[in-house]
């Protein structure tokens, strides 16, 4: 990979003269970014010697030397001989933005297994079809076939799946005035994926921020598990995340959690910052310009009102608290208002102070004090007249000169927005990140701010502790196959998790010696392999009172069966002891095709499928992400002892949550399960009905 | 008010040739604008003769006229005396941007009340104090003090509580190539208001939308009724919408609705565009100089496939739905299509079409289908180095001239956005708008569709009808007062609303008679002024049977009392006849001091507080209005029959909401109501317990 951005030597098939030969842009945009290494050109149709001074070749295996790589601009049709031929002869990397192959369908989709094979075949490792490939702004490698004018170079390197999307990242770079390390294109991403580039950007010394835009992840897990590795920020933006169909499942969990729900579940869990906005690229690589925020304490400064009182809804809104510098602070200031007509607090309102320099003191002040993590200042630059005046003063301080090493010294952030339209010119002449509205600014530094919060508390977090009685839950699983009802709490029971008293009586007879060791009263169930849903045919007695109650509910559940679905077979009742009061939640788990195990639980019973008060995340799940997803839920006030009512056992649900996600985690055969309800007492908890379906 | 905007003639209170005068700065804006009315300058502490050719005066009584309009931007402490002076002369307007008074608190309140009193003796009204006051882009009428440059003349007038964010959107609106017709910063809105204003542009011919930035809102139903008695679209942004603290109530309805809710509702019920960021303003003004999108089909188009993807995504969420122009026109594009890579369909992918006559012709065709109620167009210009390339072609369409005449002529909206930063010199080129991002161009236009669709269906509405039994619930509120329980549900009798069956026993001698004519089961409930919530005293015995039980229950009830609250007074019990099984939903009202009485309902029970599952809307209610705001509630999924059970009587509940709604809007004496619960059966509708308020 490493030679795959720092080639000495590439070969451009498909360059010509002609005037509308799209490869001679890409040759055009290495030349003007200013590529040093050795360029040759490769056309079997075309008699040039040279173009744009690059030395032509009919066949690539007339070549001096083997290129480092191979960018093949071709029809698709011609690509898998010309993998063939490169591989041949040696070659081991290519790029290859062509289109026509899968995302058209048909032929499409033979010809990349044909190039897949081709490439395999002779080890080589290629970058598309369908996308504009790499650039590299340190060394001027710019192979996209669109004229590109050369970002600054930074430290934020780039994954597009979209060719016009990472066309947009780089000219929005540029204007913004931040700078790039390294760009991949990947469309197809047929062989080299966005991972593989995670992996490589991972440990880039270059790289020191990635961002990805991605339209379909395939390898979500491997991503997820790389994204956590990295020590670096990882930014995200997934679209195409509205069409995905929901596909048939038994299980409620399959029905509730989306997609967009697990991939979620998997950033949050991984740290990687996800985006739901294009413009956030830009918004996150200017708070990353910035000093850590490492706790929410904010002070807001603003020369206008009314922008004070919008940041003090957003700010509120994303998480941050607003600082108190103290009185001494707001003290001092009241020396160097105008007019004396404006109260100092937080947000500050510093519209009554015309003296920029004393602007500039404020703000170095509050981002060196004890109570302050960060400081956001927001203006704007009316569009006036020429000349100068009052307002001009008041509006414009000199952060750009003096005051900011100041700033810079406190080690903390101080974000900028200016409301103004038009910018960039400003922005090109200060290596200060500005951003472009409020929302902007709080949105970022919210960002900025939870990477780090985050990045603190993992280092407190244990690892997914081990499961308790992991042989037997082995054995049991090995003698099981498809959909399993409520003899899945038998997996349970092999693993020490608390389950109700129960026996099965498969006749009246039976009836005597199952219930004893059963607690009255009792729960009675039919037993059918045919009837998934009891309660619809009227397979379910509860407050059975004694035995010979018990006898009455073993043929009114026989009949019922018989009345509801003549043809269901009857095997019987299961008696199990009825649990006390408490609180129905649910835990389920699915096994997620791109993303892997994933685990789901909150509000169960009638409300569950309304209410979708539920959490997702990744198995196995350690205690401390299953306690914090749990709080954001609504149900959690209720497990808290709402209305008056005992608080109910978190811990002991926190914990059967884990234990259910290493069970997930460590038997891939099963696919999905359900524990509902999951009974939470103010001592312990127990599910209290499973199923599961085991491949 | 008219006048306001049209003077004749200025008097400038405070003006002089000093360099520092900012009084000044406002002559120079009204010269800049071209005003071409008579302007005096007054000024007693200073002997200029002329200020910019200005003639000045020493006394306001000294002018050769009365002015239409004075302008006194003096320190706060000398205003009182100033009005006073202008009233005795004959002025009848004034406008004051002096800061220092309420929004200072303590002195300066007592400065805002003489102004006021001073200004009502003599009949004057007033813009401000502590704002930038008025401006009228039509007649060069410019006071604000800070220096501003004209935005074009367009049909949006302003109304803003901040000045500086009333120079930040003309700002934008000259960098955006919009126009604006009258500006208002109305600060401390001491004498005329946002109503006020509201109720001019409403019928001022020169506004067509208008636009209001409000950090306060006091006279919240005058500005709902205002709006929605107007044509014209009304935009609102409110900020400071997270500080105010929630007032101690007896009810449920005062502690989950915010006075956020409560805004969002009647902005909804108005038909007032509420936005929630600043730079909406700039979205919404643009897409409303787009013809009106009546239905929500629409066909994206864009060269880049990657923003076809993140189109598709932010259509769907933001309510439209994706045309189908038909298998013809797909067909008809193949010719034109380059390398025929792309396959054709709805987001429509140009990124294989290089003709930008052709992309004129696809966009044409797409506006004059039948299928299609809208389109957007999302593209970007990359930073290109100069040179002419395909892909300037490709990225570049000839909208702005030939083929925009044949768009017009649809009658659709084009909304048109191109993600490139420094758009702004090629907006000033064209009078068309163009969005800054796919969100902002799906936002507003969504917005603007949403209008549209709402103006045609307010036709289709009735208004509130009539409540049954108004005299006799008249009469039975005039005997009442304070905090009432149970007992309230009289007030539903008299209104011909069903409620359980009742009657009270004070001993236990009385019961056999209170249970005559009542159904077995019954429930039993102490009656005590001292129990509020009657669960927690052991009050509540549900389930009984027959007499014997009920002697039993009422010792008990009583005895419990005794041991709970030891000091609580016993009245008796009452009993009430068992509701069948049902939903149990909430319906409550309360009176917002700001916007009037509303009513929230949803669900109810144990989880009302937590899920708050709770729909918000003004009295008195259109049936239509409840129905479309309980559909969107998520117990409306469990009404219509979740999980197989039949569906309950939405219609009866629907009405009951309707009949509360009249009773709140008819009895200004009833300050809050809760009805909790109110089961809902399959057929019909019964409150099991209500409490209220009368003042």
């Amino acid at each position: 990979m490493e030679k795959m951005f720092n080639p000495q030597s590439i070969a451009m098939v498909g360059l010509s003269s002609n005037k509308s030969n799209i490869p001679r842009l890409s040759l055009e945009n290495m030349l003007r970014w200013g590529y040093r290494g050795q360029i040759f050109g490769v056309n079997g149709r075309n008699n040039d010697a040279y173009v744009d001074g690059v030395k032509m070749f009919r066949e690539i295996d007339e070549l001096p030397i083997i290129p480092d790589i191979v960018y093949s601009l071709i029809p698709a049709k011609l690509v898998p001989d010309m993998v063939e031929r490169c591989g041949k002869m040696g070659v081991k990397r290519m790029a290859i933005p062509s289109g026509g192959f899968s995302e058209f369908g048909g032929r499409g989709d033979d010809l990349a297994q044909q190039t897949l094979d081709a490439a395999r075949k002779y080890g080589i490792r290629f970058v598309g079809p369908n996308g504009l490939t790499l650039a590299n702004v340190k060394n001027g490698l710019c192979l996209p076939f669109a004229p590109v004018v050369k970002p600054p170079l930074g430290n934020i390197s780039v994954v597009s799946q979209s060719g016009g999307v990472g066309l947009m990242i780089m000219t929005h770079f540029k204007a913004e005035n931040l700078g790039m390390a390294k760009f991949a294109s990947i469309g197809n991403k047929l062989d080299l994926d966005e991972v593989d580039f995670l992996e490589y950007f991972g440990q880039d010394p270059d790289t020191e921020i990635i961002f990805m835009y991605l339209e379909s992840i395939i390898r979500g897990r491997e991503l997820a598990e790389m994204a956590s590795r990295i020590n670096k920020p990882v930014v995200v933006f997934k679209s195409n995340t509205t069409d995905s169909g929901k596909r048939a499942a038994m299980s409620h969990t399959a029905s509730v959690s989306s997609d967009d729900h697990i991939l979620d579940a998997i950033c949050k869990d991984s740290g990687i910052i996800r985006i739901r906005h294009f413009h956030d690229f830009m918004a996150v690589a200017k708070a990353f310009k910035l000093p850590p925020m490492k706790g929410p304490r904010v002070v807001v400064m603003s020369p206008a009102g009314g922008l004070s009182v919008m940041m003090a809804d957003l700010c509120e809104e994303s998480g941050f608290e607003f600082a108190d510098p103290g009185e001494a602070f707001y003290e001092s200031l009241r020396n160097f208002s105008n007019a004396g007509v404006i109260k100092f607090s937080n947000p500050l309102d510093l519209g009554d102070i015309y003296d920029p320099k004393f602007v500039a003191h404020v703000i170095c002040e509050v981002m060196h004090s004890d109570q302050v993590d960060g400081a956001m200042y927001v203006s704007f630059t009316p569009d006036m007249p020429s000349g100068d005046s009052v307002f001009k003063m008041m509006l414009r301080t000199d952060l750009s000169k003096e005051s900011w090493g100041a700033i810079l010294s406190s080690g903390k952030p101080l974000g900028a927005a200016l409301v103004t339209p038009n910018l960039s010119p400003f922005k090109q002449a200060i290596n200060v990140p500005i951003f472009n509205s409020p929302e902007e600014l709080v949105r970022a530094m919210s960002f900025q701010m939870k990477y780090h919060t985050r990045q603190k508390q993992m280092k407190d977090c244990q690892g997914a502790e081990d499961l308790a009685g992991l042989p037997e839950a082995r054995e049991w699983l090995e003698a099981r196959k498809g959909p399993l009802g409520e003899e899945s709490m038998e997996l349970l029971q092999a693993c020490r998790i608390p389950t109700p008293k129960s026996a099965a009586a498969a006749s009246v007879d039976e009836l005597e010696k199952a219930l004893n060791g059963i607690p009255f009263p009792v729960v009675m169930k039919v037993v059918s392999p045919d009837a998934l849903h009891k309660s619809d045919v009227g397979g379910v007695q509860v407050g059975v009172q004694d035995v010979e109650q018990a006898k009455k509910a073993f043929e009114s559940i026989k009949s019922n069966l018989k009345s509801h679905a003549p043809e269901a077979r009857f095997d019987g009742v299961r008696i199990a002891e009825m649990a006390p009061e408490g609180h129905d939640l649910f835990i389920g788990a699915k096994r997620d095709e791109v993303f892997g195990p994933v685990i789901v639980f909150g509000m169960g019973g009638i409300y569950m499928e309304i209410f979708k008060d539920l959490a997702t995340i990744p198995c196995p799940a350690r205690k401390s992400a299953v306690r914090e997803a749990l709080s954001g839920l609504k149900v959690y006030k209720l497990l808290q002892g709402a209305r008056g009512q005992a608080p109910a056992d978190v811990d002991a649900f926190v914990d059967l949550v884990r234990q259910i996600s290493c069970l997930m985690a460590g038997f891939p055969e099963i696919q999905e399960l359900d524990l509902n309800p999951v009974r939470v007492f103010q001592k312990g908890v127990m599910p209290l009905d499973m199923r599961m379906l085991v491949k």
